[in-house]
């Protein structure tokens, strides 16, 4: 029996790259192109048309899956906006590919593409309750139970980001109050900093680099955000009692300022019948492209 | 083919009931007794037996679903331990009944039964995905996904009550901060009370009359602990994406005091695209009992 292979495209703000795998991981073959930030609906599917059909000329996958920054809505498999990509409006991903190549399709998010790829090659891997938070520019999350991701309504599950906290509390990118990304999140950090100094800093490396230096205000608000970000660990655990929490994305690379504070903090608030179980960890580097590809497993 | 029945049987702080019902809710034969809160294992055991063998002389069942205040161990079919019934500990409920009864025996706390009387009798049929909170002494949740109760790790699934909602915030009963049940909950309003008076209520309906009467200080706490509900919901509204959220619980005669308020609120918080899918609403007044019995259906 041949194996299948599946091709997985994760459109990123940097590339969009697409990876031939099968199920075990293996690399088949993978090319990538440079992301265009104002990308339009029409050149955007150009692009990745165009990069679909050099991936497979050279390696015919069995289906294709894609994941993108979103929100998206997974019942017509479009873009709906993206924060990265601004120009993009209602993007017919699904359709495109499926008329274009003719192969099955499957579309996510890029959290819970995220989420499956730590499940399938990472840190996830054997568990059946794995939550994966995506710390970056947001707080994105997705988690998969009994080894599927959990979709919800119209592809909304579980947008942790977007759990409150602190009611009342610091103004969120979502238009509300006291969200866990208004605090942890390169933006909440950065908009926390604005708050108390009322300067700006470019970006969540800065910010980082303070906290090494022990500036005092980066130092306190890296605290008071990483409580924040315990007490979410906390609600997702009391909600759907996962075994790994795992964390990914860019803040991740700072997480040796941050990760005794909020293992402590967790396992303080947590029920004890969970001190025990879960577990709470940095994820692999897995690729994009590879949690894309696993939207095909199932 | 013979229609299944199933015996249902609700542990209650008044008295135990057991009912013996179809799927379709029909009602073949139901008994109860009186709880004596000083029950100790051995005790309750034999009443629970006793009243068990009284209802099968008259109609046997197929199978026995019992729900009991928690926290329970559902793997070792135990009540560690319960606030209402408190000289029970690690309570062998399953394997007592299983050894006099030789029919199969099912066992969930009380709160996920509730839920699924909801989800099997009341506002919750035909619902994917439902959220029921019960809004009594404490604050306890049970979510139907797919037609089943989620038990999560040991039965702790989707304990709702101790989700936080404001850090350090109000102390609640389980030794932390800030959980929903230490502002929505006969316990909590009370505890509330007390703080900003120093002075202390009777009960529940004491509190929610003084409100009828538009006393300052109770119409205040039930206001911001609606706020903290409305938050709660949010979260679980953002979380898991629930079609129904519904409410059932003593609380639930005075919903007429905090209904406009809660229901705006949560409204104006949730993701756009909620507000036209999630329903909240107050649940049937559906018996403990047949909610137990409905833990025989899957």
């Amino acid at each position: 029996m041949e194996i299948k292979k599946f091709l997985g495209i994760d459109v990123g703000g940097g590339s969009v790259r697409g990876s031939v795998i099968d199920k075990s991981g293996k690399l088949y073959h993978e090319d990538k192109i440079q992301t265009q930030i104002d990308w339009k609906n029409e050149e955007f599917l150009q692009a990745l048309i165009g990069l679909v059909d050099k991936i497979i000329k050279v390696q015919m996958p069995d289906a294709i899956g894609i994941g993108t920054p979103g929100p998206i809505d997974m019942d017509l498999g479009t873009i709906i906006k993206s924060a990265n990509l601004s120009s993009l409006r209602n993007t017919p991903v699904v359709s495109s590919l499926k008329e274009k190549f003719n192969l099955p399709v499957y579309f996510n998010n890029d959290a819970n593409c995220a989420a499956l790829g730590e499940y399938y090659f990472g840190k996830g891997k054997g568990s059946s309750n794995v939550i994966v938070l995506t710390l970056g520019t947001g707080l994105g999350c997705g988690w998969v139970y009994n080894g599927q991701i959990f979709n919800g309504y119209k592809g909304n599950g579980m947008e942790s980001g977007h759990i409150t906290v602190i009611m009342h509390g610091a103004a969120c990118g979502c238009g509300k109050f006291g969200c866990a990304e208004a605090y942890f999140s390169a933006t909440g950090l950065l908009n926390r900093y604005k708050d108390k100094t009322g300067e700006e800093l470019k970006s969540a490396e800065e910010f980082f680099r303070k906290v090494s230096e022990k500036d005092d205000n980066c130092v306190k608000i890296l605290q008071f955000s990483t409580d924040v970000l315990a007490e979410l660990i906390r609600n997702l655990i009391h909600a759907v009692n996962p075994q790994k929490v795992i964390m990914v994305g860019g803040l991740t690379a700072s997480y040796n300022l941050f990760e005794e504070r909020l293992v402590n903090r967790v396992k303080n608030i947590i029920w004890p019948v969970f001190k025990e179980y879960t577990e709470i960890m940095v994820g692999e580097k897995i690729a994009g492209s590879y949690g894309a590809a696993a939207l095909c497993f199932e």
